[in-house]
């Protein structure tokens, strides 16, 4: 069996550190960590009440709602190089 | 002062309830949610170990790679786009 090649990289998020397993770049893995840290220190100084849990689902929440909007514009696009190919 | 329409809409994500606050519409608030809620189911499943918070922030790792990825396919499109205009 021969496979892709996977990497193990452990990165520190929210004073927690996570090992990640997959076949990303450590570069790709590590600015990852970085944003997905710095969205959530984002919120936590929106709101010092919430615990980590909260945090990171909100997390979530937040980077699901710019992939949508992304997929949406490259959506738009698409449809605008259709019709142009079109004409 | 005129504001910009805001909703507060209250979602469930993993048995627990999130009041979002913000621009997007309803239907698009409970779409995010049922997709963050679904990443998250998938994540436990391949490791029931994890806490809900590991969880959560591997959701969160998991959807920004999502979105690195269909930020550099929009990119490569864009730069597409602006190749051939300059033929």
């Amino acid at each position: 069996m021969t496979d892709k090649k996977r990497t193990k990289i452990t990165v520190n998020i929210y004073k927690k550190n996570y090992t990640i397993v997959g076949s990303e770049s450590k570069e790709r893995v590590e600015e990852i960590a970085k944003l997905v840290d710095e969205k959530m220190n984002d919120i936590y100084q929106g709101n010092k009440n919430l615990d980590t849990t909260r945090l990171a689902v909100l997390t979530a929440i937040n980077t699901m709602n710019d992939y949508l909007k992304l997929k949406d514009e490259y959506d738009e696009l698409i449809t605008l190089i259709e019709e142009e190919d079109k004409n």
